[in-house]
């Protein structure tokens, strides 16, 4: 790493997702330095800050767009506050780390491309999960060539449990909110670009989601860009918890992930052989990947190249989910050339 | 099991699969023996017969059907004869066993199944997977309710190697001549039956195989009766060999099977750790299933019992790969009620 | 295979393993007919005549070995006789497969090797082991150099349920009756030759067993002359079945098997992640190795090569089960050279 | 947790391990501060303090020692002098986390222990490998009862690369040095203690290792005080990296861990299956292990409980080692109490 100076960053947002990247970039990730953090809950702010040794505090996230010696920005805000947020940071030549997803409208995420690409900030988006080591190798397999040709992706990703029905109300559907990560992931696993999709989905899990307009279980046929088809699986529940696996096959060869587990032990009796279940949630499973993400986003920072997952990167997952709607809604393929 | 008569059957067909119904029926099957062997290719019939002790051999498979001491045909020959040989056997009131696929045509599959159904014998369908220890204990665990409602179902099967353009142009296409098993397994596995299906698929391991007018990997979405839905992923062309894998999830639980090897060999070295390919192909990888299949056969027409695979189940995969067929052409879901 | 004669066997005795081998070399062994089987028995020979189209069924094995048209005998009795028979069908001009142990003398066992070598004949001991894919592909990992110097070597071995104190007061103690195979496997692994043994063991399954004079739990640390290191660990009873295990390390790398199961599948529920316990006992495990072996020893004798497990092979296991006994009961490091 | 004061740490050794401590409690340790970092190499001091601020630095580590505000040390220097500083700590009034082994002298063991119980302060040695899921796992099944009677113990431990034989002179030989964490897990797992060792081991890496007097492979065998039985393993080197692994068998069934690995991708080409090679050497595979047992010293200072590993926890290892290594020099088992 170059010895370009010290990252000073100010956190917006002090939630659940704000703290993990405060206390992540307070302790773990070299070269950078948490400045400032706002909340509009004050106490949660003050208490991370204390924690933390951050010598600023504001409920007014303002505060630090003024200060000129902040030198990025990680918005861990709410869905619907980040396209303004990123607007406001790359007018004030602010680098940016912006949580997942840009947003549900495509046209307030263009707003936020334009503003970030005028001002020629850093902007990287938190799909966490491409800085998995599970799926990294995967990626880097293909890259590699060790796939050969990729003809078959295949994903699966099942939550442990599902949301409130109040929550599906505001989510934007499993597509924008679940699936999404699996639309990033698909982009990057493959190397390529979606064009089409076709969907077989339903309520299965809880009829509140169905209530509320949403699905809780699906299936998404990809055909991408090089060639390969592919498909992801959802389920809003896995009574063993949290299932994130995937799989890329090719000319040349296949890879696999399984489950991460809390332990490596198997038990015998006489009932059977027992392994452990996934690791619970997202929390316990990609913590790091929230580190890791972290230290790819300063090191961009302080070293001036291109994040890893870009602005651009954060729209597209937007585009495939709409199209993924409109193919359960419709019952037919949906090319995403249809959503521009 | 009962203490009936034992079985007499005539195989008629000497070839790879006559042989190995044959010898299972031979040394493996109690309560059954090999009287009569017929086949065009007189030598290959002899030689089995010798080895096997079978007291009668001949060029023509009629002679077969006109012996009144003969209980049971196996009928291994090619396919475009299944459907006529069920009839003749049926009328001279033989039980059948038949392998797959009975016909590429569904008129001609109605006519063999009602002379089955006229003349009352038994009739089962070689769709030997089902007897396969990995795929039954899926179905148990299906059954018996550990896997809840059943919500996702997911197919691998891949083949080692594709075969000779050649025998794509006559084999009816990759639905019928490969996928077929797969969509037998849905239904086994899911005890329930396909309603719709989507496609995508293309010509990605030999262009050969696509300027016979077929295609080499696809992957087929399922709608099943019960709510269920499920894909299957094929491809002509897996480097690392003959890939057979099933997966059932539901509001109870999930269970998946893993490719059977050689050996439980796991050899570690400076380069990583390396475990066995699977075995290489079907005969490899079903010969138990072979024997299990004919057992119950066997059993069944001792005990006077419904066969484990029915002249119906022999037609329904029939129509699912017409449905697969048609959706991949017009690119669009196809139910299967518009193929009927 | 070389176009010699067909090999025509008597089978002696027709027991459990007797029947094993009489319907393994009947049906599954190229170049082999079961000329003639003997057994006191004479009702379980005639089933078994009949079953497997045996012509001559004796009550007295003196025909068998009188019958100048058999080449070879199977000796199927109890161990008791195992000497005696062979030094008949040495005698007799016969090939030997003979069952083990050879017997719990070294003194007979001796006299047995002097007749086999004075009459020439082919003379294979039932180390069915060896012949298991598994172990087999340890072994040829070792040969093949890919586990360099062999420095540590573990065998476990462990019996689903412990034999009744009845049989333990016959058995020869558990180290002639058990673990015998697993002197043979650490021979058959490690190409080596065991120098020295210092033993562990007590009764830890039932009291009846140590009541009897035997124990029931053992580790066997051993010292090879290639000076690599090893151990055996026995228990004659693990709740979860048949535990037959090994691993092979050196200066290479390193090689393990795992057991096998009846099926590939796991299945995961809210308690876990769950899969099926080894096979239950020998006869489930092994039975693909009876006929392996059994295929070499007709090969060995059609073609005039050396048997794979040679009459020498059958008395080294037992002097090293000797020295672990006397570790055990001395309580120190024991070399086979005070054995002899 | 209770909501006493938080615990002000004096971490005295800046090296390898004093900076693992240091961080760990500095960023992940709820309820500490590291308030003093001493070192002989100011420098290396200096670069933690300013990284993790630290209030004070000091070349001496009697400034901590001194320092009334100081609740406890963590002792991170040379074996060679943590029984001196154990006793100063002690003396001093301070809760003592001191790194393994304690000393290579039981008479020096003997005089910490005393200065420790005489003041009444917590002490905790750092057998980490307590604290890894994968073991703690293991040792949980034992205390539940779910192993039933404990019959047979295994533990496999293979450091990746040998140390250079001038570290060998000076590290106590293999039993103080490596295996030392094998006698601790032996403990642990087994919930006894061990009462006799056999020994068998040799130099088989490297002949630098045999001129400094030492060896590099050995198996010892363990007896224990509740009857059980069991083996370690050791080598210095396996090409294949860092293998860590334990089984615990008993009445009520058997438990196994196998190695951690960086992901759990795998990919299978025309060659075979392939996995990832075990993480390479203790800092990344311990590396959680660390923090979780700075955790528990922290917790029982905090709420005046039992430390996790007493002092006396520390010495019954180094008397294993002994009982080891005269086993080896005597070729015969060795019973713990011959070297009291």
């Amino acid at each position: 790493m170059s010895d370009k100076k010290v990252i000073k960053v100010g956190v917006i947002g002090a939630g659940r997702i704000g703290k993990i990247h405060a206390e992540t970039l307070a302790t773990r990730v070299p070269g950078a330095v948490v400045e400032a953090i706002a909340d509009v809950n004050i106490t949660a702010a003050q208490e991370l800050a204390e924690k933390l040794h951050i010598p600023h505090v504001y409920s007014d996230y303002k505060k630090i767009m003024e200060d000129p010696t902040i030198d990025a920005v990680a918005i861990c805000s709410s869905t619907n506050t980040h396209a303004d947020l990123m607007i406001e940071a790359a007018a004030a030549g602010k680098h940016i780390f912006c949580e997942k997803p840009v947003d549900h409208s495509l046209a307030k995420i263009d707003k936020a491309i334009a503003a970030v690409n005028k001002a020629g900030v850093k902007c990287q988006i938190g799909f966490n999960r491409r800085f998995d080591p599970n799926f990294k190798k995967l990626r880097d397999l293909v890259k590699e060539g060790k796939i050969g040709d990729l003809q078959i992706l295949r994903i699966t990703s099942r939550d442990p449990a599902p949301p409130p029905a109040e929550y599906v109300k505001t989510s934007g559907g499993m597509f924008l909110d679940m699936t999404i990560h699996d639309f990033d992931m698909a982009r990057y696993l493959s190397d390529s670009e979606v064009e089409e999709v076709s969907t077989f989905g339903g309520v299965m899990v809880d009829p509140a989601i169905g209530a509320a307009g949403d699905i809780d279980t699906a299936i998404i046929m990809l055909k991408f860009a090089n060639g390969a088809i592919g498909t992801i699986d959802n389920c809003r529940k896995a009574v063993y918890g949290y299932d994130q696996r995937a799989e890329v096959f090719g000319s040349g060869g296949m890879a696999a992930t399984a489950n991460n587990t809390p332990n490596t032990s198997v038990y015998s009796d006489a009932e059977g052989v027992h392994a452990e279940k996934p690791l619970y949630f997202f929390l316990e499973r990609y913590m790091d990947s929230f580190v890791a993400e972290m230290r790819d986003f300063i090191a961009a920072v302080r070293e001036d190249t291109v994040t890893p997952v870009t602005v651009e990167d954060g729209r597209v997952p937007v585009v495939i989910a709409m199209a993924a709607k409109r193919s359960l809604d419709e019952n037919r393929p949906v090319r995403l050339s249809e959503i521009e």
